[in-house]
């Protein structure tokens, strides 16, 4: 495991180089990940007739909207990702953990279905979300669904082997990771309404929202692993401070990024007043005259395409892309260092290089 | 156990009798389940300092619309008192399936949340439903919470001595009802816009929407007892059937109760266009002009304050209250048969006369 500073320190061509080949291993790595997940959950929905699984396999991505058979469109499915990895880093098969990847999968996109509502959004990965093709009774509905079937797939877990102890860990873990995930959306969205909104809160809120998730998906591929309890701990960690840099590198690319790359469309989050971190930021630390003028735009309601300009600019001047940037870093830094401060933690040799190579990735994606 | 046509078939002042017995001692029952329950719900609430668990207090009715204590004005638990009553009707200490009886009612009430938003609903229990005080987008999410919260209320069973694998077990029978809750809440928002209803849809459609959970509870209180897998299967069978009777009884009061008493405004169902059992009977059953007069009122969108009484006569002509009262009955003797038809199940006999009370008093509950 690389010691602290792997990311920061090197010189910027050495990351340029190691991001090209860390970016196609992390690549291929996620598309192996992706379709064992993907058939894990194309497998816990076969047979369900009803419309309701219709909804769920077309937010997945794995159906049209009237339920006939579609490309898969699905997400970077990160997360699971993250558990196998993990699992595999141990020592561990990580075909015995699928069942739980799946689980950690549909979590995510049972959120990301009620997301979708709270914030009104109307497209995601390019297509209508479900609320504005079945409206938003159905759709609250549809996500309830996804949350149980998460749960009916982690009980695979004993058809392949784990034991039930280890199962309920599993699964407590995730739920925990889930009660954080709604907290944070509830900071998330009560931010929205507050302009005294600091670095820290927004920390908080992030660790809820994003991270807990990501720790508890590193956590549970390392317990299915085979891994002791303190090291456990650490991956837990590792998937907390990369859920971190995750989020924060989301920031930058739902402001900066390219719309064709990430499918959201531009300024929807600084339309909608969200806390992102270059906003947090600059609110803290721009200039006094663009502090005025950013709390002016975001105390009005609902931000014009004016005002979206207007923050834009600010952003621009306070720096607070390159620090949102160097932020994103040094948690992906701190990832690597929960790992490499573990003491007799023996990790596969392969897997060590594809975790750094995860952390860069991560840190460093255009969608 | 009384056999079957113990509630169909014994004389109306025997019935009335036996009711009026049945129910004090009924609701002395629910009462003492009740107060532990709650008991159980505020302690995994209690510390909880985020405006989040302020809205769930609220919708549980142990605290204000601003985190203040408030008189408990909670819901009948029915849910928990089925399965602590099972618990004990197979020998077991009720106080150890207190956990269970907790996420029961927490699962029960997050679908309530979310129910108020998908169906409009403005009040429950007389107060203002969340998503009235709060809004969509954050009534969405507390659900969310209150659902995950149900999970973390199970893992309390292993702290009070239940082994790993019926804890699983448990989850997995909850989990199982939940998916099949959201396929039936799925149905009856379905059902709104269609006018072919049919007694055998209403039928699998309230079998998920309130039969499984019910039959869950039953199930899981049993297990937690120590009943053997064929008694767990009578329970459920015995919850489920229970369930039916409960739901058409809800379906009664809802067109024909007492407002001050249900605390439901009235005629709120029939102009939701609900199927309810009354409708979906005359639907079936009434006269060629009445089914066409009914089928005209609910084919043009929302339903008039006087299509509303002309629905009502329609019922009344028809002989609708009758027949949902009838079926109400006959599912909960059904209930009762299932559990007097199980081979060495030797239930504990004062426990005995506690579940067919029970029987008798949800068919005829007035609120």
């Amino acid at each position: 495991m690389p010691g602290r500073r792997a990311i920061l320190t090197a010189s910027a061509s050495e990351n340029r180089r190691r991001r090209a080949q860390g970016g196609a291993d992390t690549e291929a790595l996620l598309r192996r990940y992706r379709e064992a997940t993907l058939a894990e959950m194309k497998a816990l929905l076969a047979g369900r007739r009803l419309h309701l699984y219709d909804m769920m396999r077309y937010h997945l991505g794995i159906a049209g909207g009237r339920g006939e058979p579609a490309a898969a469109r699905a997400g970077k499915m990160v997360r699971p990702a993250l558990c196998l990895l993990s699992c595999e880093a141990v020592g561990g098969r990580w075909r015995q953990a699928l069942p739980a990847a799946a689980a950690i999968e549909l979590i995510h996109n049972f959120t990301l279905i009620h997301d979708d509502i709270e914030d009104a959004s109307h497209s995601r990965h390019g297509r209508d979300t479900v609320w504005r093709v079945w409206g938003e009774a159905q759709a609250i509905n549809a996500g309830d669904g996804m949350f149980t079937l998460a749960r009916l797939a982690l009980y695979r877990l004993l058809e392949v082997g784990v034991a039930a102890p280890q199962v309920l860990e599993a699964a407590r873990l995730l739920d925990e990771a889930t009660l954080a995930l709604c907290e944070g959306q509830h900071l998330d969205m009560e931010f929205e309404e507050r302009l005294d909104v600091t670095c820290d809160d927004y920390l908080a809120m992030i660790s809820g929202k994003t991270a807990a998730l990501m720790g508890a998906a590193a956590a549970v591929g390392a317990l299915l692993g085979g891994a002791s309890e303190d090291a456990v701990g650490a991956f837990k960690e590792f998937g907390r401070r990369l859920g971190l840099a995750f989020q924060i590198r989301d920031d930058v690319l739902g402001i900066w990024g390219d719309t064709a790359e990430t499918g959201k469309p531009a300024g929807e989050d600084i339309a909608a007043r969200k806390k992102s971190f270059p906003v947090v930021y600059a609110l803290e630390r721009a200039s006094e005259d663009d502090r005025r003028s950013l709390r002016r735009v975001h105390g009005a309601g609902a931000v014009s395409p004016e005002g979206v300009a207007e923050v834009l600019a600010v952003l621009e001047r306070s720096g607070a892309h390159a620090a949102s940037e160097e932020a994103a870093a040094c948690h992906a830094e701190e990832a690597l260092s929960a790992l490499g401060g573990l003491q007799g933690l023996d990790l596969v040799s392969a897997r060590r290089r594809e975790l750094e190579a995860l952390a860069l990735y991560l840190v460093h994606r255009r969608r």
